[in-house]
């Protein structure tokens, strides 16, 4: 595992189309949209400097056996925070930030002065923080944390080394942290397979509080992850993506009943009428809602505000998202200072649903 | 649409793969697997006898805008009954039927003296019975009709002629099922689309009696026809099926949830609470049962009961459910004579949610 990547490595991603060249922000770059050998979706190349791809963490479902079969020394416990994954990092004399998929975020990157202390990029010019952004004015997701009642907050829950693409160990990580003042994730601390109950109590309570769940992160050079979450998540989960129904996979929704039904009979929630219901509620919520919106306007979206600090970052933000795919839609709706703020909305159309309440609503047949 | 299907067109659906040679209860025959060119999937051809499959009914999920745009004509609106379709007809001196997909159904066969009166083969022998058999005792479906409370019942909601693929008229079909008292689905009249708010107030009845809906069937040389069906059935559905969630196609699911939702907006059920619960009640508690089931014998299952009069198609049918899929593994658990009837009791596993449960539940990673 170099620093860097060979050029021969990168063109041949390009012809296997894995990798392709973006730009953001007047920055250019070399994404990889799909793994390719041992390089990570998600990885980006800046004139050969590489930000690896951020790993995937596999799930448990199950704490007892899954934390004895996955660890075999002792793991720290992590809050899981619900947002969106970034790569914060410097290049030359600016900040960027990385989506999961390898996307600069314009968003990110403006507002980085606002969510970390960034003196730490000038005494280590080559660290990767990876944090998770949440709060409900982000750009990405209806959803957020309960502890987050406006805009955004930024969590870093681990650390890279530009080039290469393994975590920094947890002390190394620690006195970075504490040396900066860094925000990151609750770490609820060390422990083994023995401390089983004292978990289970900490999901439970996690559950109640309306929390996603923990990563757990054994301390070894191996460095073991699992992540776990609570059966609230699966629910709220359910609740932000049921107006992208037909748009995400069918599974999408299929595994969460799944996760929920195994997180509530091992902490030993009983089948009660409010879990049932607040299922039932996910459901139908976003579409009763999504029938209102293509009854009003014929077509179906969601609506997305947040804060700039740069007005030009709003506008590279807008047009990163209309070039995503070619199946999105934006409208921007707002974009105006206020209270210190440009303050952006916009409306991401949901076409797959529109396209469905099109048919359906105008007594269209479908054949199932 | 000739009677007969020439021995080329045979040939080179087999050569298709559309089309294989089968046998059951010592018939042999030819089954249409796949549609192939203008002839639908499940059409049997016996010695050149040719048996159409039943064709598939388009569903509406919005009734005014979809009886407006598929009838011209008035229609008649008959129930859907929840139970399984069966066309079944005479071979010689033999009373035989098929299920949808073409396959002979050893316990329809066996039944049919107990289901309906079978002089009319006798005065038309190339009569076809389109019918539904529904009741808690029968050998493919967890779910049954209300008013059903033991065993089975048939109920004729359409007829053909052998060699011929569409229906009879409804006058003709009327004037042979009262000839015969043969035992019908419950027909509620004739219709116009102007009649929107009374259908509308007895899809809310039906739907509080926990029935399954109503097909539509205009009454003109095209023999229109489109199906709709209550909230109720799409939670019956998925309550009933919630084994099966890693096994039938997610969007089995998702689709019942969106007419669920269209139902309700529709015919103007407020989004309470009961349907809520209900939603999510149908969701969990097949989940909750697979998990007991597979903590207790490490398998997932399904149980089946039902009665024959003869032992030996007893045998043919669990004969039949072994072999119609190398993914379905059927446990015959009793078969003894009790009350004038031999009563079969089988288990059908769920191998899909068997071994999720049993990778999930021993601590495996999933990666979603």
């Amino acid at each position: 595992l170099s620093k860097h990547l060979s050029s021969w490595d990168l063109n041949e991603a390009i012809r296997a189309r894995k990798a392709r060249h973006d730009s953001c922000c007047s920055v250019h770059y070399l994404r990889f949209t799909d793994r390719f050998k041992n390089i990570p979706r998600g990885t980006a190349v800046f004139n050969r400097r590489v930000i690896w791809g951020f790993p995937s963490i596999g799930r448990i479902l199950h704490l007892e056996t899954g934390l004895k079969e996955q660890f075999t020394l002792p793991f720290w416990v992590e809050e899981k925070i619900d947002g969106y994954n970034v790569r914060i990092f410097r290049l030359k004399d600016r900040l960027l930030a990385l989506t999961r998929g390898g996307f600069l975020c314009p968003f990110t990157i403006d507002r980085l002065p606002d969510l970390l202390d960034t003196r730490i990029f000038m005494e280590y010019p080559d660290i990767v923080l990876c944090s998770e952004v949440a709060g409900p004015e982000n750009p990405y997701l209806n959803g957020h944390p309960p502890f987050i009642e406006e805009d955004v907050q930024c969590f870093v829950f681990d650390m890279m080394r530009q080039g290469r693409p393994g975590f920094l160990p947890h002390a190394e990580r620690l006195q970075l942290q504490e040396k900066y003042h860094l925000p990151t994730a609750p770490v609820f601390g060390k422990f083994d397979v023995d401390q089983l109950p004292t978990l289970k109590e900490l999901l439970r309570r996690m559950n109640e509080e309306g929390r996603e769940g923990v990563v757990f992160k054994e301390e070894s050079p191996k460095q073991r992850r699992a992540k776990y979450v609570t059966s609230h998540s699966s629910i709220y989960d359910i609740l932000t993506s049921a107006h992208e129904i037909k748009q995400l996979p069918p599974e999408y929704f299929i595994n969460r009943v799944v996760r929920l039904v195994l997180f509530m009979d091992e902490t030993g929630l009983p089948c009660q009428s409010t879990t049932e219901r607040g299922l039932g509620h996910a459901f139908l919520h976003g579409l009763f809602q999504a029938i209102e919106q293509f009854k009003n306007e014929r077509r179906v979206y969601e609506t997305f505000r947040c804060r700039f600090r740069n007005k030009t970052n709003a506008h590279h933000l807008i047009d990163r998202l209309k070039h995503t795919g070619a199946h999105i839609h934006v409208v921007q709706r707002r974009l105006e200072w206020q209270d210190g703020f440009y303050v952006l909305e916009f409306e991401k159309d949901v076409p797959a649903l529109t396209g469905l309440l099109g048919h359906l609503l105008s007594g269209g047949l479908v054949f199932d």
